[in-house]
């Protein structure tokens, strides 16, 4: 067995951004070797996300409104977490997306239906934040 | 390390249908003849799910009514994901169900608590879609 | 490759409860004498989730009061699972919190971000239920 880990590191400008990531990934499993396999990627941070969905910008943009709507970051003095913090909604939209996606790996490639793509979810911005690849197989 | 690979297809005829796919991941798990290792279960495609939960007819109504007021299907004018497409909803509704699920093999079986069940969730369907199991062990 | 297998039980006295349980995944992997891999820390029962998020009692407080929002316990008449059963709220908590939880296992442990804590999500307490640690590598 053979096991393989990489950082990856983001700073979003903004408080929340959709970045994707496949590229990184894809680079990740090609340095690793490995061909049969299993491949984690985790947001390291608890306000960010790891997630598969399609790149389309309509469609973050409804992400946007639509988590805002589930979790609204304002006002802040709504949860108890805003207390010397501002980020408590960050946590629940995080909560929603998903810390992290396991993707197969066959044939040396990641083992993907026609529209998945690997995004970063950022929530709470503006400074630099990590994301974990971790790679096992043979 | 063994790894084993299966595509399963599916073809919803109304446009959201909650299936109960553990005998078809069982069936996976056996070609395999992996005893000891974990499964990847997840759709291939961005506009459904694969989650565990009951098989219980009441609650997949209750999950279909909650999903509808979380992220309704309809006015689709509301999402600018529908420029073209019709199914922004059925991409926020998988983001709740979730992706993928990952489940231990322990003695050749599925290593499942008394009630779980895998499903796959579809949220725009009448069409053929897949879901990818991917075994690793040994 | 090596695999290892361990539950933990809980016994939450409140219907609702968030317990961490990194200590406990912490001793499975110890235990395991695997140093480079992955953990799969799930959820045994449809009505609870594993989940990764940060150990902050007013977080805690507004994920209670978020899912609660998001999917109210009471009237039990509002749920068709609730035929019987009062603990239809209780599967969607857990759909939005999620079943499980993939961690990479690096130099003997677990690899996680500065606040990276797993927590079991029980959403119908009161009796004893079950969490699954499996873990695989070498």
């Amino acid at each position: 067995m053979k096991t393989h880990r990489k950082e990856l590191w983001f700073h979003a400008k903004r408080r929340r951004e959709l970045i994707n990531i496949t590229p990184q990934v894809e680079e990740a499993l090609a340095e690793s070797g490995i061909t049969e396999g299993l491949v984690l990627v985790n947001a390291m941070h608890i306000t960010a996300s790891v997630f598969i969905n399609d790149d389309e910008r309509g469609l973050h943009q409804d992400f946007e409104a639509w988590l805002e709507k589930l979790a609204p970051e304002k006002p802040y003095s709504q949860y108890r977490h805003n207390n010397g913090e501002d980020n408590a909604d960050a946590h629940l939209k995080r909560s929603i997306m998903g810390r992290e996606v396991v993707v197969a790996v066959t044939g040396g490639r990641l083992d993907f239906g026609p529209w998945e793509q690997i995004f970063y979810g950022e929530f709470d911005g503006r400074r630099r934040k990590r994301v974990l690849v971790k790679i096992i197989g043979e």
